[in-house]
């Protein structure tokens, strides 16, 4: 029988409490920590190298299923009692099963991107809980690959890979700190490249004709895309609202505009545009 | 000067505490508690009277536009001391300023539904963030009413009210514990009634006709529609989806289905269902 950790001073729990809470330390380390019996099982399927998994006695019955599809070697599994697995979960009532996974494509730049396509590009959005919902609804919506531009959140903490459900595990996913020279390289490339703004001037996203490769840039929550990166953008955007317009939060819009994107693209596609 | 509340054993922060973590004690009050500058004005703009309203010293200087339109007797606002924020807030780093306001439409039963609209009808919602999200969204795109059926989640949390930037306040809610029996109603007073559903063999959300009064049902997040309300519903209704079915939120998969039921009912609207 497996030992039960139940100090927080153990090495193996220190290091996933330091990947857990710090995103430079994720980036140092090459590795993120995932929350879950899902989550940990996806990742392992989506074919990151799972360098740790750590569960409590009740989940390794409860969540068998999840754990058995999980590759880890056997002298990195870690029984865990209850009050590490409360001390590590960002969740109120955790299952009790954590990993540590290798990210993937930390060191994708926007210049081994696809030549056609079509692509999320999110700008400096702040929330995890709206960059994960994105990644989610992207993944659902067959888009091509998602681009962080400027200083988004970190894609890879716990927050951002729940609310994504490690969407970020099965996406193309490229990242560029210089948004409006990302944009001219997808100018360049043939996209037509998309700024949602909240302005009831700009054109409908119901009146784009989506047929072609397109980039939609959503920014900020709070302050919308940079005026520099909707400078190069060829056209403005916007979700015709009879309500109030600033009711609509960033993955919700962004759900909106996907789904816009990719509603003309099926065989059968009923866009008008 | 005002006193500063200081004191966690103070009553009217006692009552507020219990407010913001009790459900049963905001229905027996018909009181809920709010967080945020925007939120709480928000709120008493809608009409919903402000019963105390509470800020830190900070607050009220940062917050002041927001401040002076709570209308709230003088003797019923408290200055409090940071630890007190911190003590109510349900969020990290609070801004500081709080109310306790009343909670409209308890009593709105569904016989008192407008008879023709678009209605969204949400069954059994447990995240309060799905439920808060699916609100914003609904009084963005200028839906009718929201009828909340089975057991959803409390709609005045103070985590719903956020998610919901105080929709709830605006929008037209409607209770009902039977929702197989609303849906009777509304089939009844002639809507079309349609059950959202994560099934490829059900209609194609593109190819509904919306034109008439319709009421969009969503399930449980996890158990999606009883089976016996989805037999009421005329339609079945999905989302068609290029890539993992599972990977579309109910918040996200709320916003598409409410957007295609307004989406061809603007003037010009492009709607060809």
């Amino acid at each position: 029988m497996r030992e039960i950790i139940a100090s927080r001073r153990n090495d193996h729990v220190k290091l996933a409490y330091c990947l857990s809470k710090s995103s430079s330390f994720r980036k140092k380390k090459g590795l993120c920590f995932l929350e879950g019996a899902r989550l940990c099982a996806d990742a392992a399927m989506s074919g990151n190298k799972t360098r740790a998994l750590f569960f409590t006695p009740k989940a390794e019955i409860k969540y068998k299923d999840y754990i058995m599809r999980i590759k880890c070697p056997e002298d990195k599994i870690y029984v865990i009692d209850q009050s590490i697995a409360d001390y590590l979960a960002d969740t109120k009532n955790p299952q009790g099963v954590f990993s540590i996974s290798d990210i993937p494509y930390t060191e994708n730049k926007l210049s081994g991107v696809p030549r056609s396509g079509n692509f999320l590009a999110l700008e400096n959005i702040q929330n995890p809980d709206n960059l994960g919902a994105a990644l989610r609804t992207a993944e659902a919506f067959g888009i091509s690959g998602v681009v962080f531009g400027g200083a988004c959140c970190d894609a890879y903490s716990p927050k951002a890979l729940r609310a994504g459900m490690g969407a970020v595990f099965r996406l193309g996913v490229y990242t560029s700190a210089d948004m409006p020279s990302a944009v001219r390289d997808f100018n360049s490339m043939g996209f037509s490249t998309f700024a949602a703004v909240p302005d009831r001037s700009a054109l409908k996203v119901t009146d784009i004709d989506f047929r072609g490769s397109s980039v939609m840039v959503i920014g900020n929550e709070g302050n919308g895309i940079m005026p520099e990166t909707v400078r190069e953008c060829k056209k403005c955007v916007t979700i015709p609202m009879s309500g109030r317009a600033e009711s609509l939060n960033a993955s919700a819009a962004a759900a909106v505009l996907m789904w816009e994107m990719m509603r003309g693209k099926e065989a059968g596609g009923v866009n008008d545009g």
